[in-house]
């Protein structure tokens, strides 16, 4: 702990030794949620995924099974256990028997591309990998690097009859069947595992960040971190019993933002789903009568423009949204709202185990306009119960006033904030500063204290020595209905040191001229804010879909020089 | 913690002293949760007492102004603060501003007599007691008493204008009066103390257990298990936002079962009341639209029994009722529901920091009977989320099976379990045995898991080697139409070793016999369990209003004698 024990008065004496006995000191996990939730709830449906329901006590022997599985594999104590997969069951399960077993999860992301992913596999010294049949080929170089090396990386595969494709397995390859290892090592419950941990702050889970340039930094989490976001989550979404949850989150994205627990803890029913294809969702939504989902805003975007789109996602009950990211714009805020659908921004980060702020809703916004809700709700909000303290702090590592004006990095301090990054003390100490992680987001705080994100401190213009949030005027562009996508990154400047320049690609056979577009930015920012320059194209991207902006950056800066 | 950390593979090398930053390790205290409520709505109603209303700001800036108050008596950290008050305002504050103050919370039962009173200012070294004027003549002899002895307690005096009696405050005693100590020391934002512990195991209250006979012990609770009671409450009572609470619970037991912080975690409105009169109790239900309240099987009684009862205790809609002790009558049960309340019946101890077992409702219910739930509802049921594990330990101190019938005496572990009794080591040393704390009650579990409670150790009578819960014969009196209230404890006998003595008070203008209760008995129980014996007359009680068994245990023995 931070701070050494406080002296306490002597009428505590003959307590000072009691407070860690056994029976009243257990170290948090969040592993304990499954064992209570198949106690009490054996018969409910735990995980649905297309004809497949496994009960509560199915998914609780199941894990305890593969459990007995891993540990058959003879890997040692807190071995890297990496996982390549999509949202079925088996990654669902991973959450809980790779701990069950005493390794850490490492869940990957799956739109990585070969050489990462073979990167990822040696960083994290993977003992074991998990591995769906369709994904294979994407792991094999990586898999062939480790032999090459003496690692003889144990790979457990996943052969789902529900794939697109079935690649053929590479005879140098060496694999055990998911559902044979299961079946090898079948347990009941008087075999059962304890869902226990022997310390908190042990490492769960290890989460790659895709950064926008460099290779991925491994984000260590701990038990006692996952558990207080389960508990945390449930208090700041307000999650009721028995959620009917669809499970569109990548759970390779902070362990599927921690909703893999958050749903156990209360009983819910986790609907699998193995690609995000919108009118098999709304088919989900209706037949599973989901009550609670999350998705990125390209994933409420695609569902609010889908020409299947229904009237309501769900008739039977509102469906619960937590989105992150970029603000979802209004016009698709609006539309989920008439689809019964409540949406929740929130915003968090890899290191952060997902999300610590949320936009909660107060009541008195329901007395104002649509226009005005989605305003409010776009904006990333307050801390949640499990966050400690959320500040912005300026250039003099001050606090910024709550103005909605000036700007501050966004800094954090809570339980849900990772142990630190894998083998990266340099990264870490960057992170680690003045009792604070820094997130390198740049916010403002308005008078209700809510927080709203204005861009990556990176990312930050600044043009005769003002600040311009790149975000800003994006969210411009975007309101023009030509510009289908839009980034802009600052661009060196003789006069003023730098000015925006912005790259838009602009929807299928729309057209628009930079003129106009400068023009159009006019009508919405200041005088000083417009792009200097626009430029028309494709946007460069990475494996997961973000924009590469340092790429932009440097072409910028080509046209500059 | 109880185990040494365990070793890690070199890959975590570089983390191994990262997982107590300031930035990613901060002390579990529930008191942070005032400060979150306080900044996202400042303006909803926190606290209501008659015409009082306190916005969450206000209470926030009270509790800190109180805080800066108590700081300023000059006591040393980690005082005992005593509190013997109603449940008013300042009763809730104190829950907040003794710990914000870094001192130590210790409410006292307000129904017990001024001896016991002085015990506990001297056992417990009040250094500061927060008293109800009409409560002062029961605290006089403590402080005249510590005053004598050289310890001047501090005496801050709740002075309300709603009291029934404003007893004169006598000339020897010093009182600042509680307005006035919150006037002197107006806080405002900037010089709020932080909401931060350094340590989450240091003592947060004590809470005297009243046990049915000799001095009480003192139970001391820490910072980190009311974080999770607080949290395992919001998730195993499905708490939503902003729930209206009715204080009938007295804050005395337990700090009101932790409905203090779990309220404000979810920014409820906590209506408080100084007395529980059920007229008053059913108008409150209906003007603050009430949502939730907690109260014994008596209080359930009072209500569902009073004359002026309504249709609908809210017409709004559902009160969900949280109960603990003796489960309610079915025919109370029947009528609560048909009043539109939702009762969940719990199990704790003092000692458990309240609930730690709850009658989670199975979806299946919904289908059986009223009579059907109520016997379901009225069992103790299973381990709420916070609760690491409950078992049923035979004489073997092995768990005894699923039978509904082998009973077992209830063992508890988890971190909502005391850090032990104050300045008692025999009694810590035998609460505490292999790992668990052993609750000295006794149950059976029934197959889906629920534990139904029995006896307390010490009242199972063994007659002819068999088992007998003197609850089991109680609640077979209580079925008789004349029985007001019936206690039964063990007699001495010649041949069986022991025979259950039944005690009766019957109500008022009915009558019955010996023999006829005893065949009434034989209706419901087997023979062998059939009291020996039945005497009438008033039961003796403690202050708590609980039944002193001890004392009918005696005369039953003089009896027999």
């Amino acid at each position: 702990m931070p701070t050494d024990k406080p002296v306490l008065p002597a009428l505590y004496n003959t307590l000072a030794a009691r407070d860690t006995d056994a029976a009243n000191f257990v170290a948090l996990t969040p592993i304990a949620f499954l064992s209570r939730t198949a106690d009490i709830h054996p018969q409910l449906p735990g995980v649905v995924y297309n004809d497949q329901v496994h009960t509560w006590s199915q998914t609780e022997q199941r894990c305890q099974s593969m459990a007995a599985g891993l540990q058959s594999l003879g890997l040692a104590p807190f071995s890297t256990v990496s996982v390549l997969a999509f949202n079925t069951p088996e990654m669902f399960e991973a959450h809980f028997f790779v701990p069950l077993s005493g390794m850490v999860l490492n869940t990957i992301n799956t739109r990585l591309e070969a050489d990462t992913i073979s990167w990822i596999l040696d960083y994290a010294e993977a003992g074991a990998l998990l591995v769906d049949r369709e994904l294979l080929p994407q792991a094999l170089p990586g898999l062939r690097a480790a032999k090459a090396k003496g690692n003889d990386i144990k790979v457990i595969l996943i052969d789902d009859a529900n794939a697109n494709e079935a690649p053929a397995i590479p005879e140098d390859i060496q694999c055990i069947r998911y559902d044979d290892l299961l079946a090898q090592h079948s347990r009941n419950r008087e075999q059962y595992l304890p869902t226990t941990v022997a310390d908190e702050l042990a490492p769960l889970s290890i989460n790659f960040t895709s950064g926008t340039s460099g290779r991925p930094k491994g984000v260590v989490y701990h038990h006692r971190g996952s558990y207080l976001m389960t508990l945390g989550t449930i208090a700041g979404w307000a999650v009721p019993r028995h959620p009917k949850y669809l499970y569109t989150v990548p759970m390779f994205h902070c362990n599927g933002w921690g909703h893999v627990w958050t749903m156990t803890a209360m009983a819910g029913t986790i609907t699998c789903l193995r690609y995000i294809q919108p009118t098999h969702v709304f088919d989900l939504m209706e037949q599973q009568k989901i009550s609670h989902f999350g998705g990125a805003p390209i994933v409420l975007n695609m569902l609010a423009n889908d020409e299947a789109a229904p009237t309501r996602l769900n008739p039977q009950n509102t469906v619960n949204c937590m989105t992150a990211g970029a603000p979802p714009p209004a016009t698709v805020l609006a539309k989920m709202q008439d689809m019964g659908c409540e949406v929740m921004h929130v915003y968090g980060l890899t290191e952060t185990y997902g999300h610590i702020l949320q936009a909660e809703p107060q009541p008195s916004w329901q007395q104002k306009s649509a226009g005005e809700n989605a305003e409010l709700k776009a904006r990333q909000g307050i801390r949640f119960p499990m966050t400690d303290a959320v500040e912005l702090m300026g250039s003099d590592d001050q606090p910024v006033p709550a103005d909605g004006e000036t700007m501050g990095e966004i800094v954090i301090r809570g339980n849900t904030v990772m142990t630190g990054y894998l083998k990266n003390t340099e990264a870490t100490d960057e992170a680690f500063r003045n009792g604070w992680f820094w997130s390198g987001d740049l916010a403002v705080r308005h008078a209700d204290g809510y927080i709203q994100i204005k861009d990556r401190a990176k990312d930050i213009i600044i043009s005769g020595g003002e600040n311009i949030s790149s975000i800003e005027i994006e969210n411009a562009l975007y309101k023009h209905p030509g510009v289908g996508e839009a980034a802009v990154v600052s661009m060196p400047h003789d006069k003023w040191g730098e000015t925006p320049c912005a790259f838009v690609q602009l929807r299928d056979g729309q057209t628009a001229t930079e003129e106009e577009l400068i023009e159009h930015c006019l009508q919405h920012l200041a005088r000083f804010k417009r792009p200097g320059k626009v430029i028309f194209g494709a946007l460069p991207k990475t494996a997961t879909g973000k924009i590469q902006k340092y790429e932009l950056r440097k072409k910028a800066e080509k046209l500059a020089g």
